[in-house]
């Protein structure tokens, strides 16, 4: 089968593969549409996860079942399904404590394009099919639903790991298509004022359909001075952080107020050191809590988030600037992407 | 000062007291805005919390701050506030450990027309002002304002109590004023499918505009043939009680899956046992966890909240069916409110 | 192979069998040492679970490995293992949630000798070996190490749903077997006062060993009334139900602080219903919550309940009473169970 | 009155001041023991919360009620009393939502000789006395309980902020008074194996009595390496920071399993950042949670702490190294906390 890979750091290309065996606990899926990731970008002209050789690329993706291992019970050929990025374990110790994305290591549930190949191929392996696959329902457009796979899980997480309750005002740092996702989850979990941090016009313009209250644009000072401005020198409750860097943290930690909580759902790809202000952090006694992790994976996070899709809670579609058609485009999106144009959010591959 | 009262057990007048000595904790307020509220209703009329005489009614109610204690400090005379329906004593143990609405005794954060004069009066008395009283924003007119004593929080903590997460199937029982809160707060804090059970008219109009998904009305069969159908077998997972009676449980374990939660705000006045099914409790073992209480009151909820109202999330005026102007027209209000007309969700006087 | 079945309602037997076949990610387990509990007497005596015919009965085992399926990874033949009472499907829907022991359905995560052969046999089969068995270290013995299967994890359990913390105050109703484990994880949990409810004197002596400051014997009154005066009419912090029936309830939750919580893992095997005193709820305002579940499996549980013993914060071998030696002596030990001696706490069948 | 105070940085001295006045929620208190903390060495010598000018020192007291304000209820002169070293206002915002030691601001709740005298002197004040006084029981000496002022609060909350479950390995880093009793607390939390690290010969003893199962010591290696080998590779559940500097997070990190929690009670004097390194960090991912806050004060902890004391579940008077006996001792004792002899942990001087 042909495949989109990366052949080593910095160097992409099509290449051929063996159609992946599956064991009994597996399925085989032929995708109809993909979306190509930042995350792809950084392991490929990065070497964010180091070298990988001829390893095809590509995480995000929903498809048509072709065939289930022998102890598959709820999935048969020709079922419309979605996938997730992390597809845990669900049988081992990590995820019995309630952290599957780090089953069999940390971050360890992020298999596709990371331990084996991933969805940029004619045909892709989902391990553990009953516990990693959802039915994607007619009501759902493909191209809807390939932001089911990490987009829209990964910005909702951020809310969770932030604990947002009613009436809280939040931060959500950095509004690419996480972080808008993190601005729409915000709302749908019941913050009050949310303060997104971002500047580009397409971004802005989402995100206050989202439910952003207020935009946070560095033209106009440092967040920290623009939110000791909005809050009346009080800080918020709760920090989202979709983008940014290791340096974000000092400025989510000097902006919330003690017993607030920090989310962080951004890959930091390059520092030594995330660094915490002492001080800002209370001397280590502020009750600033800082949490941050994968997004969950696995089917009944897939079955929840379709339903929100479903009732109309969030459309996620909007994420979508960019449509391509057709396999062979997946190098385009997927340059596209390394290339981010200004008006770009997230690209997608109808395949068929 | 005037005052609007329950003489005794079925009876109601006007009567004449003296204005509230404060001490120095504690503030004077004038209300501008009343509602009268069910409780109300049960305290005359079912002497649900037992006898008492020439007791001024009422624990709904915005107004003008008239005087404050010596050691008051963040209110003066003249603030325009709202003071929740709950004011708990901040330093009691209960509060202590989380359950203020409880300082002093089981319910006891009630104070309102229990073991003190309520609001239906010239003036009225507020423990603990700094920590009972918020400043309303200019933004809220006083009748909106009013549906921040007691009906939205109320919702709102039923849906708390049944601690919905992002995609949650959840059935709420009972849509007059607060099950129509905790529809609209169901909304908010992220469920997907939302079945609210009731039948009247502008009810179910106002419950759809607040985000219920379907509507459970009893003319259609039971609320568990209903489920079962809506859910295809497989329950909900969580129901927020607010209506019914001691019977209503039966029905919400039933529907309800391993797991989930039942969170209640209804007021259970009559009937000797809440009886739980055994079998459909999973013989004790189904994790069918059972929540009840009063709502939190106090000064942070009330900011909370105002501040989903100023950011446009929950719009609770549309609760306001009737509108009253004088004070005078407390009487009436609080009859209206005894007989239910079929078109009466909540009504409000508006003193000045 | 011989087992020792159910051969219907009120019959037991020993029966011959196939050897269970085992999928790809099942094991093999020859029984070293067996428990008897009062469920498999509740199975075969009251129909409890319903009708089963030659069903081998047992669910407290450890043994050694005698084979694996394809699939599985981290054990091997001749290992020595313990299996939970409880072996969910970790991929289900329900183990995602938090909730593995309902997997497929409420309480189905409950399968020997309930929807398949128990251990009582020469052989029985483990689903999804890797998710479900532990390594039992050398430094504990058979009988011990029986424990771990369901008497240990439903009295921890009781003590997770009761979610007590520090200093609590903490009535266990019932010291039988899991009684006693429950008084045991309270003390470990943090509990500063217990009050076990008993008559038995040598429950007694244990609850006293593993940290009950209080006896509630019945002789001396209602537990009403004792706990009334032991807490100068307080009441408790948590509730632990490990005994009793659906009328305990009551007892519970009048005994019980609003904001407190009731843990029960007592299988109510009787009545229609589970009664809560609807005034001593606080009219469901009361915040006096009701968790009751079927205690959690797998293998991650195993582990850590085996470094609780290793560390020597609990010794489970306390409960032991009766030791037979011998396969043949299973039926004895069950019926010894059924009559129920003032002596027994807990027989162990050691096989080899 | 005479007091004990740090008349700038870098110098002490007794100085006389009028006796505090009282305001109608407060009390007025003769202290009968008091102990010296590290924290009036860092206050004094580092100039750890900047300049003060004749402030007395101390926030670690027993005594007796001289006299109490109007609006207190549950108090009165004469009473035997302890004072927690954190004394919220009650009705904050900041307790409302959960966070009382941070009343007023970061870590304001913190009064004691921070923002007002301390309780070296022949009299303190007490704010929300209701609130902030425990009556300690005939059954604890004074000098037991002046361990309740503030090591064994700290240290509990170690174990709190970390969330110990039953069976995880906890390292806890400093075996100081405050790291002493995390390791006591997480073993009456559930705690399995308890890695404490310290070196100093009786602080190891008393470790090994308040339950740690393992001494890490320097000299031994690194922390990492000895836990690396402790735990086969795997890492621990949980770690408690009680001491050790701004560099110390970077081995919690390193050590913590994916999904693990440092809960830190250590504060941090100096240095500009904590730093978190990002690849153990799980690049922002790893689900490593961080928590670190201030002890909660008030009363209901005190009561809580007292009935563990009371029950024998913890016995802190191990902590005594240095009894000293009379009011103009307190010079003395101050100053053994700033030279630190080998056999230190913790000096009670009884004033009478």
């Amino acid at each position: 089968m042909k495949g989109f890979a990366m052949k080593k750091i910095g160097e992409t290309g099509w290449i051929e593969k063996e159609i992946p065996s599956i064991g009994p606990n597996d399925a085989l899926v032929r995708p109809t549409a993909i979306s190509p990731c930042t995350s792809d970008i950084h392991t490929v002209w990065a070497g964010a996860i180091g070298d990988r050789k001829d390893m095809i690329l590509g995480h995000e993706a929903v498809g048509i079942v072709e065939a289930v291992g022998s102890e598959v019970k709820d999935f048969k050929k020709g079922d419309r399904v979605v996938i997730p990025a992390i597809t845990p374990d669900w049988n081992s110790l990590e995820a019995q404590r309630g952290y599957s994305m780090h089953s069999g290591g940390m971050l360890s549930g992020w298999k596709f394009s990371n331990f084996k190949d991933g969805v940029f191929a004619e045909y892709f392996h989902v391990n553990d099919a009953d516990g990693n696959m959802a039915i994607l329902p007619d009501t759902i457009d493909d191209a809807t639903g390939v932001m089911l796979c990490d987009m829209m899980p990964t910005g909702f997480h951020g809310v969770e790991l932030a604990d947002i309750q009613f009436g809280d005002k939040v931060l959500v740092i950095g509004i690419g298509p996480v972080g808008l996702m993190a601005v729409a989850a915000a709302a749908i979990r019941g913050a009050s004022e949310i303060y997104a941090v971002g500047s580009r016009p397409n971004c802005i313009e989402i995100a206050k359909e989202y439910g952003a209250t207020h935009i946070i644009n560095y033209r106009n000072g440092s967040i920290e001075e623009q939110i000791e401005k909005l809050t009346d020198g009080k800080g918020v409750d709760k920090v989202v952080i979709a983008g940014g860097d290791v340096d974000t943290f000092a400025t989510a930690i000097q902006v919330l107020k003690p017993g607030g909580r920090i989310g962080n759902v951004n890959y930091l790809g390059e520092g030594d050191f995330v660094k915490i202000p002492r001080a800002e952090w209370g001397c280590g006694m502020g009750h600033k809590q800082i949490a941050g992790g994968l997004m969950p994976g696995g089917r009944l996070r897939m079955e929840k988030l379709i339903s929100l899709i479903e009732t109309g809670r969030i459309d996620p579609s909007k994420l979508i600037t960019h449509r391509f058609t057709g396999f062979d485009k997946i190098e385009e999106a997927l340059l596209l992407m390394k290339d981010k144009p200004k008006d770009l959010i997230k690209p997608v591959v109808i395949i068929e």
